[in-house]
């Protein structure tokens, strides 16, 4: 019989369909990464420069006349940070204006690269600009929250196959931000704790879930993942927002991130995923309930009419089948 | 500049690229039906009546030999009726067994068939179909909650193309529902009245991005639309269950689910959607301030990493020009 399980994290409920789960290895897929290093007409391409707006920064790590990484503005920004921010009412709808920031973090000069063949030190210094970005983004007042990201194939929303990541700054805190905040709020009223630190004290106790585990970070497959191969990584410190990941941490960080994406690619078959940093709302890093992590999920399902209108999930593979097969997927740094 | 909007019912905000959207014939797809009216080897086709389990029930409207709807269990079934429900705890974690019911409706007996394409008669009778299984199946005392719904193309996750429905009973209320709910809840003790029915007023008073209107159900595209064309089909009445619907608002949902899905299949060139109705929990009938509703979703983007981790939409078209579109569309029921 299938297990109906809860997330306590996020307190969906998700079906696993223990007997009808598919194996591991189902899953996997044989997506090619380009053959390509450099093409002509790729905005992100060494040369093609000129193609984006002017570049906020640049990072060289080889000693060499090229650029590793890139950070630049969106040039199709759906949002602005030109303008004033205004919020208005017509009739009982509201409004806000279309302000805020909106970046892109190219991750590596070569067209087929990505990071989970990148050498670790690079993976560091991508996730060191996710931090220098996020706490330079923060200071500007209009800014609530910001959402780190990044769409790994088509499947996952990705629109330039150049490796890439994208940073956005928002002028309000999205609902579902609120709701999480809420109801990490709960556990921690009733239990005098984060329910993130408990969550990943009891994963790591029962063991059967985790996928990796560096001095610093963990990454498992939840109790009530709602997808096959949905990836968390939380940082074992207790900390409110990734803005506040010290130097020890993004090296520590580098490795589990890079090892994780690398069993993935090589497990899965390089399948298409997103990854988000979830971080708290810009004013709320002193609270003590909420803590910061990343979610990881291969796109390798659909949601139909079931999730789409329920918010439940049928899970068609075993978390714990999932993790163990990741574990022992063996990749080096 | 681009607006952040606010839907009143969901309280999610949604980036509405007010510049940068597309025209609503740029969403124009060329989806094709198939040609076949029969398969040899599709389990829904008539003469293969064998390959699924024994019917429920069937329906002829033709007064002919060959039935129109077959009501069926679900043969790849997740869920069983058969066993008790048992609550348990796994130190922290919360585990319900899997009990629930599945069941299909095969909405014609023609594989090439659509609902945009039947006679209202025929979708009448489906929707007939739907409130009578809803129920009887809110009888069962372990179901707390009904989900009704359609996975019309690949995009939507549909398994099997022969046209049919799903109507699933879950022993929990999935915590999206309770969200909804308690959102609906906080807007009634403010307001004193119903946010739904408040938002149908306002839609209607406004007109812009009414589709389609009978006497009784009105098909919009919301204010804060979370994609390009997502619908939203709502009774006039106050009603917080389907369950509820009467005969003639059977009749007249009839036409305007008909009406509202053939302006989609002629005006989008017929892509793929999801439809699902939106119903309380089986034991909340009696709320004031919930409204059953249908939502339509067509799949014409993806979901990326931004609103996979923000949970906040970017909708690359306005509601009013979407509105305006689909209302031009000329159909006849």
């Amino acid at each position: 019989m299938s297990e109906i399980r809860q997330n306590l994290v996020t307190r969906e409920w998700v079906i696993i369909a223990t007997e009808r789960a598919k194996r591991p290895f189902d899953f996997k897929q044989e997506k090619i990464q380009s053959n390509h290093t450099f093409l002509k007409d790729c905005p992100f391409c060494p040369g093609n420069e000129h193609l984006t707006p002017p570049e906020i920064l640049r990072v060289n790590l080889e000693n060499n006349n090229r650029w590793s990484l890139r950070v630049i503005p969106n040039k199709s920004k759906i949002l602005t940070d030109k303008e004033k921010l205004i919020r208005s009412f017509k009739g009982i709808n509201r409004c806000v204006s279309g302000i805020g920031i909106q970046r892109i973090l190219i991750e590596s000069s070569l067209h087929n690269m990505t990071i989970a063949l990148l050498p670790v030190n690079h993976v560091e210094s991508i996730i060191r600009l996710y931090k220098e970005q996020y706490n330079e983004i923060k200071k500007d007042q209009r800014i609530e929250h910001i959402t780190i990201f990044k769409n790994h194939g088509i499947e996952a929303g990705r629109k330039i196959e150049h490796p890439h990541s994208q940073i956005i700054g928002l002028p309000i805190v999205p609902f579902h931000i609120w709701e999480r905040m809420d109801t990490a709020k709960c556990y921690y009223i009733d239990n005098l704790e984060c329910v993130y630190c408990r969550s990943l004290q009891e994963e790591l106790s029962d063991g059967s879930r985790i996928i990796y585990e560096t001095d610093h970070f963990v990454s498992f497959i939840p109790y009530g993942a709602r997808s096959p191969f949905h990836i968390w990584l939380f940082p074992k410190r207790h900390s409110t927002s990734f803005g506040d990941i010290n130097n020890i941490e993004i090296k520590d960080l580098a490795i589990c991130l890079k090892i994780t994406l690398a069993k993935i690619y090589h497990g899965l078959g390089n399948p298409d995923y997103n990854y988000m940093i979830q971080s708290c709302p810009v004013d709320h890093e002193k609270v003590d309930f909420f803590h910061w992590y990343i979610s990881i999920i291969p796109r390798l399902t659909k949601t139909a009419g079931f999730e789409l209108g329920s918010g439940m999930y049928i899970n068609i593979s075993l978390p714990e089948k999932s993790g163990e097969f990741l574990r022992k997927i063996e990749v080096s740094e």
